[in-house]
This record gives structure tokens, C-alpha cells and sequence, in this order.
């Protein structure tokens, strides 16, 4: 097969786009399918970096328009960059901001780039291809990504071509723009949820000297059914050679699917994000420790769960007393639970792929969820 | 010298009332003098059990008054009480509700008990010594404090003769109410700032059959010099083979001049609730990360403490920019780079005193705590 120098690709499903990779990156291999935590500020929420690397984390994301803000990245490029200023010695994905800056109500558009002002303080800021690419060599991300429009849904179909064609302009002046070595640069695939536009998008993505491909637009409200056709429609557009990420995905049973259709790594809020609010996943659906059954209830959130918090054996009705009480340390124990989910859920996936049971593995892991769902 | 089961007096300092002890419990012996961080909720504050142990700490406090309203008394027995409940097994305390009692508005005070409602709900309730007894029972802790009336700071004479005799009968209906084997009961010497009744409630709960003494109505904006007065009037009458736990106390400085008068064991909000506010503790005094100049220090906290935050070299920059985006991991690493300075802070102090140089010691720790204040 053939390979380019960041992604190997080890093997491939029969009965699926479903692939099996590697991704050779300076600070340590990860293989793929993957899922990555998010750490909007460069922190891994929650979690300290030992903790993170003990859940079998490899990359955590880190957000551009966040960080340039403050503590902005001059800053952190003088403190050592993300891995010297986070302390977190792992692999880090910076995005953009594209996806922040364009869900700004108020903001000026042109060929040029976005004037918009940060939603916190009111900060005036322009975000082009070349000003997005500056931020992220200076923060020093292992993966940055080009700045594009994630078009949000639904979207008219002329608004969608226009976006995605100027999409793909922006993807050519970041690629001349960036100078960073070591760093990874990925391409951006938009068109809304139109063939012909995400097809013609994939081709023209695919065909820059990009070192990887994202999938974009999508998370934004489309749903799984519609998620589904447009990586359906995407895909076989999709250089084999490169590794695929699809952006902001999702819920296990998303990412079960997207990778049956190819995808290879993934990133998404949920899993942290639900945990402080006392959301916790398991193998057999969701446990909301908010509700009153679990007051009494002296078992682990699950007991076959190698985690700290379950290893510990935390009982649920812990749990949710801290998570009540508002207690740090429940942000903490449910964030370490999910996130070692998210890990487990991928290293599984991985192994069914190896195993050639991707299919059964994907029906039967998603009938599990639904057991307890409620 | 005279030992009781629970406290070994092993030294005393020849220029002061300051002692050196260690208490002998279930769990495990406490050097003293000791801090004990407080863990409101049966919670660590942002801190796993794990962490807490690796600071050092031996004994932690939970509240009675929070833990009876929610999630209950009757639950956390259920679930095997406080230890088993909160996974920390080292040694707990419990204090008994009088001092968040009192502290609220609207409540009726009688010879029996207080009728109240929770302030978060509205929720009535009514503690008596024989309550509180019956509470703290079941939530198990090793060591367990009596029902008694915190006097507010200013009070009358009259009001404070009053009270405080009032402290004294409860006192002995909590002797009376408390069966509960291998779990200590300690009497709690109240008086406002009144010399007679100090010495009077002293000799009193001192010839009642507890485990150990506290020196309660302290910590209640009285400031450190009548706290010291305080102290200097109601040492002499404490019987010497008891431990004496100065509640609520306090800063760096207060806890140096109360073990000089003979205080072993402390506890406090200070170094959890500050550390979430980005005040951080050193021996050459407080940083303020909200402060500006701290925008790019690289450096640790304190390059010679081995806590965990310090000794992964996150640098000031780094926590401050947590602290200020309001990320859980701030809260986290500020808390156990806090709580390791208040156990470090101790262990010196037991050395010093071991080694009859405490009076120096104490002179040179408050001097250097001057260095950097501001």
C-alpha cells in the first residue's frame, strides 16, 4: 500500500472502508482509528497530563482562537510552545479557528480572511489562512490544520459552493504560508451536505501536498443519518495513502460508523464535557449519575473498567454526591472514566479491524449502548 | 510523661508550651504537630485520595453539617461510611455542625438543641448534642467533636457566660449520647475572648472523660493577636496528656505562634480555597497568580518543593493561565502544590522542635514568609 511519511496504513476491512494505521509522530507513534481528547486551552481538562497518558491518550487537540486570545501565543511559543507550556509530552492537533471564528454572529468576510471580535472582551482580531498558520507554528502543534469556513447546516446550495470554492483558495495560501518543519499540515474537506461539492472539495483537497485530510463540516447539527451520507459521498474521493480526520465526532455509536466508512481519527467535547456534568458512558449505555437510583449505589461506575476511578472502585453514589456538590474532584474521577472509554472503545475497534470482525463488532458494540439508554 | 490511648507526648520545647506528639489511630499514627486539610464534602477538594496521601496528610476533616443534608448520614453508613464512601483511608474527623449552625441567620436556640434550616434548600432540621453524636456516629469518622455554640466575634460578657456554660452541659450530653467503639470523642473549650470563662471552660471540659481537646471560637475575625491572647489565657488550664486542636487556624504565621502556646493539630480552608483562587503558598510568601508579572514566568512555584505540580516544572505562566480560563486542572494543581506547603510547613515544625530549636525556627519561617508579601 502505498504510504506518505506521517500516516502508514496497515491494513484495510473487506467488508468495509474501515482501516486500520498508524500515524508516525515525533513525540511517539498512535494508532489509528484513533480518538483524541479536546484541550481547548492547552489543559486536558480535568486531568493532569500523567492522567492522560495513563487512559492511553496519544494526541489531545488544543483550540487556535482560545489560545491566541490568551494568553495568546507569543506567549507559549516563548514558554517552549503547547507540549513545554501544557506539560503535556504526548502528540498535540491544533485546529484552526475557522470552526470558532465562523460561528461568531458578527464578523466580516472577505477573500482576505475574517475581522471579527472574541466573544469574551470584545478584542478586535483578523483570522486569514496566513495569520491561522502563523498562530499555530508559534503554538507548535505536531498536526495543524488549514483555515477554512465549516459551513454551518443547513445551508442554501449557492452559499455552499461559494464558501467551499474560497475553502479551497484559503487551503492553497496555507499550504505557501506554512514553513514550520516537523509540523504536519492537514487539508480541510467542506461542501455541506452537496455531492457534487464535497466530491469536487475531496479532489481538490486531495490533490495539494497536504500530510493528511480532514472532513469538516460536519457536528454541526446534521445528525448521524445525514453524517453518514455525506462520508458515504466523501470517501471514495479520499486519497487511500492519507489519514482521515473527521472533525468533532462524536457519540461512540458516530464514530463506530464513521470508521466503517473510513475515517481514522477523531475528536470531540462529549466525552469530557458530559462527564462534568455527571454523564458517564459505558459499554452498556449511558449512566446519568444525576438520577436518584444511583444515590444508594455502591458499585463502580463499571466494574470491567481498568480506569482510576473504576480500578479505585468509586462507588456511583460518590460520584454523584460529588458531582452535586459541584466537588472538583468529581469533574476529575468522571472526566478520567470517559476519557479511558473513549480509548478503550478505540482500542477495541482497532482490534476488531486487525481481526477482520469490524462489522459484528460495530453491530453488536452498538446494541450494548442501547441496553441501558434511557 | 502522662499519655492517654489516643496521644503520645513524645517531647516538649524547652522555651515555649510547643510539643511534639503523635496520635494513635486505627488508621495510623498522626505526627504532631499536624494539619489536617478539610474536605467538606467527604470530598479532597479537587484532589484524589491518592494525591492527598502523596502530600503527606494523614487526617482529614469532613462536615457534619454538609454530609447530614446531603447525600445523608444513613447513606454514607450504608455505603460502609466516610472512609469507604470517599475512598481515603487515612484517618478522618468529623466536626459536629455547631459552628455552621450558628453561623446561620434564622434559627431558634433552646436548652435542648437548635432548630434550623438548611440555607441551600430550606430544609428544617434540628441538632442537639445527642444529634450530632448520633450523626457523626454514622458517618464513622475516627475522630468526632461535641455539639457545641461557636460564640460569635464580638459578644457580651453576659452572652459569652451564658454560652459557654451551655457548651459545657452539652459537653456531657455528648459523653453520654456517644457509644460507638474505637472512635474518638473531643471536648471543645469555648469563652470568646474572656480570661475567666476560658480558664473556667477549660478546667471543665478538661476534667470530662474525652479522647482530646479543641480550642473552639477562635478563627472568627478576632485577628492573630487576641487569638493569641486567647491562647496565652487558656493553655495553662489545659490538661497536658490531651492533643489540642486549634479549629479553623489558619495562616502559615497563625499556626507557628499556636503551636508556640501548645497547640497540636489545626485545620483550615485557607490553602484548598485559595489555591483555587490562584494564591499560591511558598516559604518566602504568597504568589498571586491573577498578578500580571506572573504572565510569563517559566519557572515553578517554588523550585524547591517536591509536590507534584512543582516537581513536573508547571511554570506560574502555565497556572495562571488555568486559573484565569477557569480550568479544573488549575484548581487541581494549585490545591496539591498548597496542601504539600501546610504538611511541609509541619514536618519543620516537628523537626524544630525536636531538635529544641522552634523559637528560631518560628522567628526565621515568619520572617522569610515577609520576603515576598505584597
Amino acid at each position: 500500500m502505498k504510504d506518505n511519511n506521517l500516516f502508514t496504513l496497515l491494513g484495510r476491512d473487506n467488508k468495509s472502508a474501515a482501516r486500520r494505521g498508524r500515524l508516525n509522530l515525533p513525540r511517539g507513534a498512535a494508532e489509528t482509528p484513533a480518538f483524541m481528547p479536546v484541550g481547548t486551552q492547552g489543559a486536558l481538562k480535568a486531568m493532569t497530563p500523567d492522567q492522560m497518558q495513563e487512559v492511553g491518550a496519544k494526541i489531545v487537540l488544543a483550540n487556535t482562537y482560545h489560545l491566541a486570545w490568551r494568553p495568546g501565543e507569543k506567549i507559549i511559543s516563548k514558554l517552549g510552545g503547547l507540549h513545554d507550556f501544557s506539560g503535556w509530552q504526548g502528540s498535540m492537533l491544533t485546529d484552526s479557528g475557522g470552526f470558532q471564528v465562523f460561528s461568531i454572529k458578527h464578523k466580516e468576510i472577505s477573500e482576505d480572511g475574517v475581522t471579527f471580535r472574541y466573544e469574551s472582551d470584545g478584542t478586535a482580531e483578523f483570522f486569514s489562512p496566513e495569520r491561522a498558520i502563523q498562530i499555530q507554528e508559534d503554538l507548535g502543534a505536531d498536526i495543524i490544520m488549514a483555515f477554512d469556513e465549516c459551513i454551518p447546516y443547513p445551508a442554501t446550495r449557492e452559499y455552499a459552493r461559494q464558501s467551499t470554492k474560497r475553502t479551497i483558495r484559503w487551503a492553497t495560501r496555507c499550504l505557501e504560508a506554512h514553513k514550520r518543519e516537523g509540523q504536519n499540515l492537514f487539508g480541510i474537506v467542506q461542501g455541506s451536505v452537496f455531492p457534487e461539492l464535497r466530491r469536487d472539495c475531496a479532489r481538490a483537497i486531495g490533490d495539494l501536498p497536504f500530510d493528511g485530510l480532514a472532513v469538516g463540516g460536519v457536528s454541526v447539527g446534521e445528525g448521524l443519518d445525514l453524517l453518514k451520507t455525506v462520508l458515504d459521498l466523501t470517501e471514495p474521493h479520499l486519497p487511500v495513502h492519507h489519514v482521515r480526520y473527521l472533525m468533532g465526532v462524536g457519540f461512540p455509536e458516530d464514530i463506530l460508523e464513521s470508521v466503517e466508512r473510513g475515517m481514522d481519527i477523531f475528536d470531540c467535547v462529549i466525552p469530557s464535557r458530559m462527564a462534568r456534568s455527571g454523564t458517564l458512558f459505558t459499554p452498556f449505555g449511558k449512566i446519568r449519575l444525576t438520577n436518584k437510583k444511583y444515590r444508594k449505589d455502591a458499585y463502580p461506575v463499571d466494574t470491567a473498567c481498568d480506569c482510576y476511578t473504576c480500578s479505585r472502585r468509586f462507588s456511583r453514589a460518590f460520584l454523584r454526591h460529588l458531582i452535586l456538590s459541584k466537588e472538583v474532584l468529581g469533574s476529575t474521577l468522571c472526566t478520567i472514566h470517559n476519557m479511558r472509554y473513549y480509548q478503550k472503545l478505540m482500542e477495541d475497534i482497532r482490534q476488531a479491524i486487525e481481526e477482520g470482525r469490524f462489522a459484528e463488532h460495530k453491530r453488536e458494540t452498538i446494541a450494548k449502548l442501547k441496553e441501558r439508554e434511557h
